[in-house]
């Protein structure tokens, strides 16, 4: 089935209005593009819950920093499509929008007689690739303690461009359902807890991390890597495993087991983010494993920022 | 008509989506309780647009520090419902929650093996009265640029909380439009921007502002103040009047008239928090009126703070 392409936020909400006036449920699949087996996982865990499944298609710029890889992530909208028809059944709509950040100010309103405040002094260092200024964006979701550590740590606009967009997509598609990969561990559990905290009335899911054949989670990213980066990052998928099943013989000890992955990846030629054990649902840190964990990593190969994570259950 | 009265945020979802599988529209008046013409004055409004009522009654620790006047706010709910039948018509539902910040953690798991991280220190100093700790509420929406000036300086967690609970109303409660009154000016452009820049489909109203026949504007603060008082207070809408005044006959320059109403406040006893002129939509300081603009003027009488604004059409 061929979906229906909106680029319109009224025409997107309008549609799902209308679906759901016939007491259908829809599903939200939230991705970036450049669709891969893992996006495609998101959207047959989807058909499971929902009778009708929108992918939204937008390179969020609210969750780049100007520093980071916004201008080279890869797109490929009718390959998207393509893949989007190759799943059994399809998809019904894809909403890919330009700009969501986009008001249509009136820019000659602009130049009136005020002194604009600098708009940095709360949230110092916290720039995002959105024009923030005047009367252009302003409005940030933060989902305070969740956002803090692990991915947030050096990325410090990515949580809350992330809590924001999937507000503005969650208001524009109003779907039942929405559906997150496990693979972006901490960015399911902000969903979740954002999705609580200001009532949304949507079931957030979390499907599992989708590997290649070798055992690399799957990402967008990966085209990045050049043949030999890519095996030097199997150390990360590779040393999480073995992490989990010395966990799973009885070594609780976290320092123990990070030391495990860290090495490994060091001695890849990996260079380490962070490596730590977690609280699957705070994501505070743990000392040994007593209760649920996330091992989670992040870690560069060459010019390439790659994330993995594995759960422990103790 | 005797409202409807709601508590369960479920069970008020549920009661609007089955009003509005009717085709009809909702209106929604958020309150803090303690109702005043003021407050009637905004459902009489929200009666012009919508065909159902609700007004929500919710005294939100989320906008109080701990050292503001959340224990000492005055509430009478029966007197509230009866005000509301007393608007012809009547309101369809009262919104009633006992607490929105509850989300029936299971406190024993909290003791887990985890180090939480400190949640103040990306917001230093800016603390509320809803606890914010381990698995408790997180997710604050922040109006970056709007949130900053006049009453945002002085009560620096007030407006991330007015964001916060409007947003969490907004998903419980899915209105058509929500009624705000322009004597809390800044809430209303704050309301206004956010619902633009997260994709409520909501029409935000501003409402103006009610005053007694002495001028003074209605607040549920007012009965706070002692009859001396109250007499030495309406020293600000009469300084602000009069400023109003003096601009409409050519005097532009905002330092002159800020003089004015600070002068007219001082010699009456009153202690200025706040006395600014600023653009209607930006609400930054103008140095000369030459566009629509407002004049906000916060300021304590005894132990009552009291707000008041009057916009300025050039």
């Amino acid at each position: 089935m061929e979906p229906e392409i909106i680029t319109d936020k009224t025409q997107m909400r309008n549609w799902s209005r209308a679906i759901r006036s016939q007491g259908k449920t829809i599903a939200l699949v939230p991705t970036m593009g450049y669709l891969h087996h893992g996006h495609l996982s998101l959207v047959e865990e989807a058909k499971k819950l929902a009778n009708v499944i929108v992918v939204s298609i937008y390179l969020n710029p609210g969750q780049f920093s100007p520093s980071e890889d916004l201008s080279t992530y890869p797109s490929d909208f009718n390959g998207d499509i393509m893949k989007l028809m190759s799943v059994p059944g399809g998809v019904n709509a894809v909403f890919h929008p330009q700009n969501l950040y986009d008001y249509e100010i009136d820019r000659k309103n602009e130049n009136y007689n005020v002194n604009f405040r600098d708009s940095g002094d709360n949230c110092k260092g916290v720039v995002s690739c959105v024009e923030e200024k005047g009367l252009g964006h302003e409005t940030w979701v933060r989902v305070q303690r969740l956002e803090k550590g692990l991915c947030g740590k050096s990325r410090p606009v990515f949580f809350r461009g992330v809590a924001t967009v999937v507000t503005k997509l969650f208001n524009i598609v109003e779907p039942d359902f929405a559906v997150f990969g496990k693979k972006d561990y901490q960015q399911w559990r902000i969903i979740q807890r954002m999705v609580r905290d200001l009532d949304f009335c949507i079931k957030i899911i979390g499907s599992e991390v989708i590997r290649d054949s070798d055992g690399l989670a799957m990402s967008s990213r990966n085209v990045h890597l050049s043949a030999e980066e890519r095996e030097k990052a199997l150390s990360i998928n590779r040393s999480l495993f073995k992490a989990k099943s010395h966990a799973e013989n009885g070594i609780i000890n976290c320092r123990e087991l990070r030391d495990l992955v860290v090495q490994g990846i060091n001695e890849a030629g990996g260079k380490i983010d962070y490596a730590e054990i977690v609280d699957q649902e705070s994501l505070e840190t743990v000392e040994e494993i007593k209760s649920p964990v996330v091992f989670c990593v992040a870690a560069w190969f060459g010019k390439v920022r790659l994330i993995d994570n594995i759960e422990i259950n103790a």
